[in-house]
């Protein structure tokens, strides 16, 4: 895409009331607007990198099987009221409408999927069954903070899996967990997985995906050594210091140290509360009704490109790993004014389209180092410059956007490399 | 995919207070799960279909310099009350939160694009711009039927231009028109465009696209041998029967038929009231303030689905066309008790997911009757039958849902008419 058709151009300043390094980048980049606290639009280069998080997530839940849905975020009071949720989650945006309606707006979604499940899996036969769908969620967040990582409006993945027993869901989950890590690892982040203590909506164990930043919102204690880590909340009597528990079995000496981390991801245990209070059954293999097992499994998509500023950003802006990056190139010309660079530009913009790379191409009139500032705040992996040494000595600069190194090279190096 | 696996089953009956025939038919074939009147969600099947025309319609935007965005669904009151709209728009949802603040729920989004665009468009040399989005819609309608042609939720695609003048937005406009005229074309139907009176938020004339199905709501009358069509709302004098105005201008002697219709799309003629009300003006090129000339374009990608349903399905089920349809095959053995014919079913199948043709696989230990119906009512365009003359004459039945047309060939022929 050529930058002077680009509808957003960057800004100097974020607004004064936005604290969050994640929203202030993505302002000033023009990533996203913000409506209010809490609630961003995503922009063109913002939609971009949405739609990439979306695409690496999606095709995980696909290979594993599960099926993707689109599940209505308008929903009946009635199943809310069934399941206790109505007057239990604080967080539930509640809607009057004209008719004597009473409506409630999807925070989760076990409300609507259990109904829907309960009508296909008439039998132990059509189980496990896993569905998820990609979505707006919502919240009435008393204080929204924490830019686009904690939203009153938010993207979400969630999946919901159904089993015959304990063990099949706990198998099924340790699957669902490598698939999150790979998702997470597509998306340049390292996480954890910690135990932690269920929300309001779970007594159960869950599990919480955490990724260290100082971004984030929570506490843990984990082992170097080891895949050890807790929640600091439900850690008890580990702190700091002492000895992994964990290693301390097999026999290594390892020290817990403590980090402040943001959540990433979450994994319930429901067992069977939603079928019980929604009525769902199925029959086993004796002929008798009985109630299935149930997981949930979310995934935050704009929380997680919030996270993903706020680990990997520097102090000239943000950062994008290229499975995530709005492009895969910044082609920028610095000779703005020279005919003959203007000419080589198109080019090179030509052939990189024609080769299917996502070229964000800089052909506006300003001048270069406006350029080159407003290229670290975008955050493109690679930038690719144009300027006197393209004609003295035939090659163009190559600048990663992560490590800052510089490479020489030809044209036809190049379209190598970026192939 | 495997029909086995699909999380979904056919039904006999759809729910009985289910008049529409789209919504009947959709729910028994298990496209989507009714959650309440007006409301839906989309399973795998139905979630296919809608992505399908997603992204004929995201191409026909994109090809004419639309930029996709993803604005809030959730919205602050403050813009809506600057308009008017707070008060004025009877089908707007108001929610009230915990903090004190009233938020609306987005049914267009006129109110948040405009100061979107105001931040970015400083200038003339800036216009003309077009953003659009495809996402959640929400109406508080009093009486939500005709299935998903009306929703409280429902899925649309709309884009906002903004203009220096009153002649680039027409022109504009004719370019839409013809990019709206191509995506019914690819879901097989025909529009007709008509001038009709705005609704309760313009006062301008606006542009509706219709579609001839006895399922519509709407009455047009519309001539045979020209494109004029006019809303039997704003006709005035005009009837049925009554010659043509366009053919009388140029000496045709036509007459004007009556029919029912199915709104598909509109095009509102906005002027600069947003701009007006949200304080958005631009510095024309003698350095003023203006405020730019506006226009919405909607479509209903979910109110589509519906149309394309009421419009080509027969008394058997539903009648896909390709562009839109879930997948392009349903590969259906009518012999799973035979081994013979499972091992040569399955073997297809692979030949033909290895050609990456979309394939529905009936792999399912039912009667070849009951496979039929299924496929009947799916409306999956092509189906490939494996039976007796599969093995006695070395050839499969290839079946077209629209026409009932049977073809028979060998299976190289086959593969070769579906490439």
């Amino acid at each position: 895409m050529r930058q002077s058709k680009l509808f957003t151009k960057t800004r100097r300043e974020a607004p004064r009331d936005e604290l969050a390094k994640n929203a202030q980048l993505l302002i000033r980049a023009g990533y996203v607007h913000k409506e209010m606290a809490g609630v961003y639009s995503y922009l063109p280069l913002g939609r971009r990198v949405i739609e990439n998080i979306e695409s690496i997530v999606k095709k995980e839940m696909d290979a594993l099987g599960g099926q993707e849905i689109r599940m209505a975020t308008l929903h009946p009071s009635e199943p809310w009221k069934q399941t206790g949720g109505w007057d239990a989650v604080d967080v539930l945006f509640k809607i009057d409408s004209r008719t004597e309606k009473e409506y409630a707006l999807g925070q989760s979604e076990e409300e609507i999927v259990t109904p829907i499940a309960a009508e296909y899996v008439p039998s132990y036969k059509d189980l496990p069954i896993a569905l998820y769908q990609i979505g707006q969620k919502y919240r009435d967040e008393l204080r929204a903070k924490s830019g686009i990582m904690r939203g009153r409006e938010f993207g979400m993945k969630d999946m919901y899996s159904f089993h015959t027993t304990q063990e099949d869901f706990e198998k099924f989950y340790e699957i669902v967990k490598q698939a999150y890590l790979r998702i997470y690892a597509q998306c340049g982040l390292t996480a954890k997985v910690t135990e932690a203590s269920g929300g309001s909506f779970s007594q159960k164990i869950s599990y919480e995906f955490m990724v260290l930043t100082d971004a984030g919102e929570d506490t843990i204690l984990y082992c170097e050594d080891c895949d050890y880590c807790i929640n600091s909340e439900v850690a008890e009597t580990l702190t700091e210091g002492v000895a992994c528990p964990n290693c301390t079995k097999r026999g290594v000496d390892s020290k817990l140290k403590r980090g402040i981390a943001s959540e990433v991801g979450n994994v319930f245990d429901l067992g069977d509360r939603y079928p019980r209070s929604l009525g769902f059954t199925y029959k086993n293999e004796q002929g008798a009704e009985q109630y299935p097992v149930m997981g949930c499994y979310g995934l935050g998509t704009t929380r997680l490109m919030g996270v993903i500023v706020e680990a990997l950003a520097d102090d000239k802006g943000i950062v994008w790993p290229s499975a995530v990056a709005p492009f895969a190139v910044h082609l920028v010309n610095a000779l703005p004014n020279d005919p003959e660079a203007v000419s080589y530009a198109e080019n090179l913009y030509k052939l990189l389209s024609a080769k299917n790379i996502q070229t964000l191409y800089d052909d506006r009139d300003v001048r270069a180092g406006e350029k080159f500032a407003d290229s670290d705040l975008l955050g493109i992996p690679q930038r690719v410059v144009i300027g006197k040494e393209t004609f003295s000595e035939n090659t163009l600069e190559l600048v990663s956007r992560a490590t800052g190194e510089i490479t020489r090279l030809t044209q036809e190096a190049l379209l190598q490399f970026l192939q």
